[in-house]
């Protein structure tokens, strides 16, 4: 993962991505004493910043892998990365959903033309379930977030931060969850803004790669218990190599701090964001010590919230 | 109201505004058959496009006014507009607000440092309020619709629209209660896109303008019965003589088409609008024979909902 695949796979992925656009807002700047640029994914093609590193995994296969098609398991954002971009580059795709997944999502998947396979909601059918299909059809896996190919897509993303600020950001925040969309964000900051800091926010309830940093080996979830449902996965093995070299913290949060910080970008920005999104702007507002005065992008991941409740009582 | 003075407005209330972008929606595209614009005034400040009117009227008071004050009553948007402007221009406002009115509401027009007076929630209690505070401390009302300078303000919104799109637009719509933001584009158009059509969208259970359209004379609510609560006025004098002359149609919907077109901008955009918002879209998936293959620019009017009941059981 050099500067020049990561601009590579920017000029291939730049026909199946939008280039979403900076918000700021006077209220948060002034609340947290510093200067906000929220890059929002929210607003990317099928919602979330996903769709970055499928597009560009996908992109790179060869012409016997395309003819084979791709397969992959998830109950979210990825399973609609990977349905769309296959569908924009003309490749087959099976998708592995759990049966619980939401209904809104399993549409939008097979809207985007994908197989969907059904399995049992834990990660060992999951991973049973696409490996037997494997086997019979040969489809390639697409990883969700620990593969050089993902890690390089997602780090797209704040390339475009960077280069779409008008002077340098001192610090880049992100949620971290699997890390492929931090370890990105750390190798474009290290390639194309060295001064800047990435820092990354994270749930107490799945507080693996704050563990991870504080003790210097790679730690793992035994439970998880948060509302930020898009940052339950294991820290990828990858990443955490790229995080211990070139990430400077991993904050954590509580379920508590994350809500105000989501319904505080619903109501003064007017947007709508994922909890997991909200991750960062919780980090920021209790760490002042580390951002006061500090010009800061912060990656909203996705927007993908199920609204039936909302509407319901309307 | 000319195009002279239109172009004046834009210039004086620029430092107090936002230019808002534009956004655009492949899906909404597909499903409406059309090329859709979307004039975000829900990121305008104080949330919604009313900071025009509001900032403009309060730019053309002279000294002696100014030193006097400016008063208005308004439940919503308006207070908040009249409350923000004021303080930008460093002059003293008083809103009169019904005691029913949101409590995010009113603790943002303290926040804009604006006194607020309550009154009863009926329109009698509030103009016999203003006019005794009025009579004692002589401050300049300023109206929330039916106004040249108003009319004038928002006009600016419908200009931007025309400016920022790269291709004429075939038709401009947006929503009518008072007909202040109706009106204002109507002038917009006449003078800066004269090809580009101006309709409105209205909620049937406030449909006072769909009436005067049809009847030719000023209709007026008798009663009123819509989630759209901004848009429950009656139409007002000025307005309405604008609108004889320089709107084509205005299309009524129902609360049933309005929730779902609130919803499909909730979830496909990812951005919060109010109902009253959602109006134009409704009237838009409406009526197909009208809009097919059309270039529209809609106006969404603003953003602020109460998101408690949301964030109460998240």
């Amino acid at each position: 993962m050099t500067r020049e695949s990561i601009e590579r796979a920017h000029e291939l992925i730049a026909p199946h991505i939008h280039r979403t656009p900076i918000l700021t807002n006077g209220y948060l700047n002034q609340l947290s004493s510093a200067k906000l640029y929220f890059k929002c994914e929210n607003f990317q093609k099928i919602g979330a910043f996903k769709m970055r590193g499928a597009a560009y995994a996908i992109s790179q296969l060869d012409e016997l892998q395309n003819s084979k098609g791709v397969i992959t398991h998830s109950s979210g954002n990825h399973a609609q990365a990977v349905a769309l971009a296959s569908k924009r580059m003309g490749i087959k795709a099976t998708i592995v959903m759990p049966e619980t997944a939401p209904k809104v999502k399993i549409a939008a998947v097979k809207d985007y033309g994908a197989k969907v396979v059904f399995c049992e909601a834990n990660i060992d059918s999951r991973e049973t379930t696409v490996n037997d299909i494997q086997s019979r059809e040969g489809q390639v896996f697409i990883p969700p977030f620990d593969h050089e190919d993902i890690i390089t897509g997602q780090a797209t993303c704040a390339k475009e931060l960077i280069e779409d600020t008008d002077q340098p950001l001192d610090i880049i925040i992100c949620p971290v969850g699997g890390g492929g969309l931090l370890a990105g964000s750390a190798l474009a900051c290290h390639y194309f803004s060295n001064d800047t800091k990435v820092y990354a926010g994270e749930p107490k309830g799945a507080d693996d790669a704050y563990r991870s940093m504080k003790s210097g080996k790679r730690e793992f979830n035994t439970s998880t218990n948060t509302i930020a449902d898009g940052l339950l996965t294991h820290l990828g093995a990858i990443n955490y190599e790229i995080m211990k070299k070139h990430v400077t913290d991993i904050l954590a949060v509580n379920d508590h701090e994350i809500k105000e910080a989501m319904r505080l970008i619903w109501e003064r920005m007017k947007i709508i964001i994922e909890p997991s999104c909200a991750v960062p702007l919780a980090a920021i507002l209790k760490n002042e010590s580390i951002f006061r005065g500090k010009r800061i992008g912060i990656i909203l991941t996705g927007g993908n919230v199920d609204l039936d409740a909302y509407f319901k009582n309307l």
